[in-house]
């Protein structure tokens, strides 16, 4: 790249640990004129977004922008989250994966809008993440080009460091024993001990420590599905998640670890911490159990289950996305109420609900108790006729149990 | 009924509690000869088993049989929910309802094998038993008459305990606090908290109570998704769920409150303690998220659910129930390995799995860190290709994505 | 019944055959001040809706009243069975069931309006009608009695004609050979025919015999899935339809025999003619094919089936049914476009589609011959990523492929 | 590659055509020993064998071999397409998807067993039979290297055919103006029309043309599931099915366009005839609507259409594809019976069906006629029972239906 040409704009997805920071150095050594972004989505203070911007002026970035989404976020994805009970596997709150694609979405738009004709970003070729940002950065702008000189080099950490220093960054770049990604929807913790497939992390790995011994009660507040109020004092949904995971982090619930089947087809393991997620979905999808109908539960579990692998897969563009939020849109009309939670170390337990839509009413009847609305009489014909055709089977095809 | 007529036969599923002791006498005054049978599916002691047969006499039996199923009633049902994974709503182990439909199919089996023209359960008319009860004997033998005596007179507690004293039946019938069911798969709890939505059943509620506090570990081997070891002893499943109910039960490990939608209709609320089945069952899961495909999970997971709910709605001769089975034991072949599991009070957690069918296996790659089987070039076409129907259908549609 | 009571007043549902007459006689026999109401669907010309106003005063109707929900119906059932093509085991267009949901929600509406005590239908007990009929009037009005005298009195034919012409009425009621039940979304065919197993209807059973031999084109136009134009005429969907069937039914189209599961359990099996219902849902669905995504389809073909099921089944007041009408509309924006179509003797076939949302679009490639998109080796490195699941599959369990 | 070298040894799936000819001549010029294989899947006539096989050795072949599969084809593929009803979004047979699988399966075992160490085939990148051939063989035998002349070299036609001659292949090759695949399961027809959106296939681009007018009737005999009879005459299945093709296709019945999502993403169009495919699987379909239950059709459909899918796009060793077929065998012990279908021009229509297991029995009913089974009273029961959950959803959202 000679001098007398303009300098190529590249925007890069910069966090300010080493793989990026190696990026930024060596896409500026490759003549690119670069623009870091860092997308909080609610795990970095402002101490660390200011320490970061710092960072990536120093290694050279013409103009850094951190983009605050939170509310976006909660908008467009951790609704519908919560909305379809989505756990990855029953276990996973899509803590990393919902996040990337949303980080993914706001520097592509970022890229177009400062006119780059380049985006990059760090992520190996081993992971999901270089999935994530391909799928979304080449649908929405296939225009631009996808730098990912991580995936191409494919260079060890200690190559990393000694390019990094060998070009004046003077940075110690120790190697933190977990790697930690955190966000409003969860925190994801990475080791040794996940690299194989019998080893629990331990305790220090996570990082919420246990605080607190005794039980201490939570009332969750959803209206239309959305967490509204916590404790009795109303706030935003977003700040209510966040507050929940500062009270119940204190108590070290949430923790686990997710086994999945990557989108490149090998299995991955990944400890996380989610408090809040944990509980909101378990509390909402109690209260969905007094409110809603049977086939409204079991196709919301289709359909979110579904939802949940599209958008850990990176496929959050289908357009079948799109539809099913409808559809669980549509299912919340009824599901308002109050969840009453009570945490305890390491665990939590799910009290009860209330609710002006539950359809546990004893009008009709008591299970097991009390029936109201209709007879003995009744009851022997629903059976009868409900059994027609397994009776019929086992006459017609003669059959003999045992 | 006169006396020069022979007393019609008639097969009573005989539990010793009120409601049973109440139809005994109520149909011996009727003029029937009652045959009263004891279906034990693990819940009862060698002692509970001979006071039962003891009370029956006395009130009146002609012949009382105590049936002992637990081997077969693992080999034809348990063993299925663990490789189905099955979890009612995604809590309930199907504690009382799996137990409720192999009593049934055992008590008319007995009926027919003695020529009784009638069968009698202590049902009431408003919960799920009556319903697994009715359909199994109407399948089985349709010939044979139902009789229930509780359902259809729908008499109050008191009713039958002064029946039964104006009938020489002196026992104090104190009523206990809570409703308990207690077999192999769990042990479900009923009181005053169970008929709200919103309290919690308190801690005296529940059978065991907290012994232990300091962790243990514990070792779960499967073979073929079935339980054929523990703590690297050997022993058959059936026993091996015996026993770390025990171990498990000292941490007042596996209750929660199952809410779902009962097969009459209305919503229902049971308590529940399962220890064994929740740990067998998660464990085993786990062991599967190592060993099986996405979509041998996906579908596992579909036809486990399915099996699970016709199988708590009493449809469990439904044919398709078969050909459930034969799908799940097909997937199980694989499903071979140690599962190393934490308990601690009130909650188990799950440390990691061995397996010589593990698939998380580093000659391919490992997770975010290494691709050994493909190279970038690989993946950007992976990725390039995985993405052509969104980015085709965006650009057709000219999306403005924000 | 004394005479100084005022009458009770109940609302029928009157079609004008022998049972909806024979069932109006009996009620005013019985006291009843009784209100007869036809709902036209779209199956009654003028002529047939007066002579049936005048044999209800005949036989003594308070009063009578015709409505006509041609439009309501298509808003509310038949645009949704068109956006989920739905086609009960894949095979009927729910002619009569559809239809017959809709009547009963307009009757007990009209009953609720002028202050009924009562409702009364005609079905037998060993159908589908009784189900539909009951399920919606309870819903809606549980204080509603619901009255059903040929389900309780299991009269024959000869029965009824008899107390007709014994109370006075003089209509012969000769036995047409086939009972036919028409309606805009097609017609059902039943005869001694259906009531085997084996024989198929004969030719003139059908209410439309073969005029046209020569093959002739018709163009659909769709705008966001309703049929919007025909043969480049606009019109309202509903008049669309009824046009379609005329050109269409000169063909002898659409004729099929439906087997299904009853929701009594027994097996049914009724003929039908649905000449437009069969073209437009299957244009419908071949331009969703070139304009949704394969997860939309199938997505909408899991939740179109079961609208269909469930519908067919009369539980169309249960919630999800909403929640399901949600996610089809939404799956609609882009499927606007012609589809051209041949009909011949019996049969047609699907020419092609245009549509400005097409996805087959060159620009990517062509199938089979030209990638422009993509690369040779974007190709390679997709199907080696793609195969990295089987492949380490296969190598862990060392499988042998015979 | 020099002379005092051995030459490398490649299997060449080889078919006769331009593309795979082109290949063969290729790689002996590469320096290759080439030896040639064609999988017979029913298609090819004893004359079309010889033919190929002398071609291929004149452009040098160091061995040909012609490979008769279709017995294990039946037994391996076609069986479970029936067990399944598969029909390709509710169209295609898979003709061709299913043949090309097993093509790949035979074409790499031969590799192995002949020690080669490379696998050539004559796909190119746009289509999806690149990704049956690639993903069967790295599945099978990672360590053959895969060759793709075509694919890689991204020749025009013209290109090819100089080569050829330019290289003493002297044959005219003059295209066709429908490329046609023919199997046992069916008949692909590609042409200019195919690759628009709009245009129908011409009648004259269809193999069999219209021979006969009069309606013909045919007897299919199934055996669990099985098509073991024809008219009353004993066969094995892959007979049957080629006789009944040959007896079809004299009306010209079984045409149609398939329109779908190919494994690259783009959307493809492909015309097919297979007279035999739509008749077995609709009459097959017929029979189990008579014998199995509700829910075994159900997760049939469900399943099946799974499996079509996978097995369209290749994933055909994917453990749950074993999984499905131990399913659906396991749903086929009681389809059994015969199903008359009357053929007429261009379509077909299913008369009935005769099975000892046949669940319309009027024992217990007769739809719409005769209840034997159950009284009214029951019938109220039922409803009022099975309306519950409907009735409280109601009551308590105090709904009001328009």
């Amino acid at each position: 790249m000679t001098s007398n040409k303009e300098p190529k704009k590249v925007v890069l997805a910069y966090s300010g640990g080493l793989d990026t920071s190696y990026c930024l150095k060596y896409l500026i050594l490759q003549g690119f004129e670069v623009h870091t972004v860092l997308v909080n989505t609610g795990g970095f203070t402002q101490a660390e977004l200011e320490a970061t911007a710092q960072r990536a002026y120093q290694l050279g970035s013409t103009q850094h922008t951190n983009l605050d989404i939170i509310e976006k976020y909660y908008q467009k994805a951790i609704k519908f989250l919560i909305f379809g009970n989505v756990l990855k596997n029953n276990t996973y709150p899509l803590s990393v994966s919902a996040e990337r694609v949303f980080q993914a979405l706001e520097v592509i738009q970022y890229a177009k809008a400062i006119g780059a004709s380049s985006i990059a970003h760090g992520s190996t070729g081993a992971g999901n993440d270089q999935i994530r940002f391909d799928l979304i950065f080449q649908t929405i702008a296939p225009e631009i080009e996808i730098i990912t000189p991580i995936r191409d080099l494919k260079l060890s950490r200690q190559e990393e460091v000694t390019f990094l220093q060998q070009n004046g960054v003077p940075y110690s770049w120790e190697k933190a024993q977990y790697s930690i990604n955190k966000g409003i929807w969860g925190t994801s913790v990475g080791g040794k001990e996940t690299l194989t497939s019998h080893l629990p992390l331990p305790e220090e790995a996570f990082p919420s420590q246990l605080q607190k011994e005794a039980p201490e009660k939570v009332i969750l507040e959803f209206e239309k599905g959305e967490l509204i109020g916590l404790n009795n004092h109303k706030d935003t949904p977003a700040n209510n998640i966040l507050q929940l995971e500062k009270i119940a982090g204190a108590f070290a619930i949430g923790r686990d670890i997710h086994v999945g089947d990557t989108i490149i087809g090998i299995k991955g393991r990944v400890g996380f911490e989610a408090a809040a997620p944990l509980i909101i979905i378990k509390a909402h999808h109690l209260l969905e159990k007094h409110v809603l109908t049977k086939w409204q539960q079991y196709w919301k579990e289709q359909l979110g289950n579904w939802y949940g692998m599209l958008f850990h897969e990176g496929q959050f563009l289908d357009p079948v996305m799109r539809n099913i939020e409808a559809f669980l849109a549509d299912t919340q009309q009824t599901v308002t109420g109050k969840v009453a939670v009570t945490l305890q170390p390491y665990h939590f337990s799910l009290d009860g609900i209330e609710s002006p839509h539950d359809l546990m009413n004893t009008t009709f009847g008591q299970y097991g108790e009390i029936n109201n609305a209709w007879s003995a009489e009744d009851a022997k014909g629903f059976i009868k006729i409900l059994g027609n055709a397994q009776t019929i089977y086992s006459h017609v095809n003669a059959l003999h149990h045992d």
